[in-house]
């Protein structure tokens, strides 16, 4: 499985950087790449709309032909994990050759990009800043690769 | 508002630990006290209906009078951030003098003690460790304090 997340913004906690970095390696073994890329995030002075449609421009530039492309959004669906295992896992099946994660920044996606992604998942219907956001997706695709594998989760 | 947060198991993960006692330490402030109690968890080798009512035994020793039970669920109640801060101002605003949240071990809570409960509330439908749910809960009462007194959300 090849996973690439795509996330606008830095992670500034360093705290969370580590934690994220913890999953991504133990994510990323043989047969299943993952990788993330950082956005720039545009200046929160700046109008809403006009914020969502740059970063939203850039991300697109990211996405790649034959990827299934799955958007994080608060008001999504919300799946448990041993179905979002077999949502990944049914991609691949499909003959895609990448699945792409979008992740906001604090405004999160904007609505038009959100409405041609393939799949829009929901982590909770609360509120998680962009930086938790971003470490319970990583928490969520390696337990995703456990459920996956038949494996015991490490913690 | 005066919470505490009973939850069966220690924090292992350091880096975890270090993001939770960030939270504690912005939310405890003159008014507003929270503190966690840890429980001995059961050793996983036994029968998992034992070690749940055990671990339940030693979670209802520490239920105070007076007290709002709060037990955190997979299959409780979704409720986004904005309403989850108007139900603990609620709760406070209806005379009780602490907010309890339970929060289980590896196996959840045991069923008797989830229905005896005020509240049942789901952070997500996926599953997470007990020490993410940690931390996500200490989240979301730090982001229910500054939603309650207006002020604006410190990353």
């Amino acid at each position: 499985m090849n996973i690439l997340v795509l996330a606008v913004g830095r992670l500034r906690d360093k705290t969370i950087a580590r934690l994220c970095e913890n999953y991504l390696s133990r994510i990323d073994r043989p047969g299943s790449g993952i990788s993330i890329e950082e956005i720039k995030e545009e200046p929160a002075d700046r109008e809403a709309l006009q914020v969502l449609k740059k970063e939203a421009d850039r991300l697109r530039c990211r996405l790649t032909q034959g990827a299934f492309i799955i958007a994080l959004d608060r008001e999504g669906e919300l799946c448990d994990s041993p179905e979002f295992a077999r949502r990944l896992n049914s991609v691949m099946n499909r003959g895609f050759n990448r699945l792409i994660f979008l992740i906001g920044g604090p405004l999160g996606l904007e609505k038009s990009l959100i409405s041609g992604c393939d799949w829009v998942l929901s982590l909770s219907r609360m509120t998680f800043t962009h930086e938790m956001a971003r470490l319970i997706l990583l928490e969520q695709i390696y337990r995703a690769h456990t459920i996956m594998r038949g494996e015991p989760y490490h913690k």
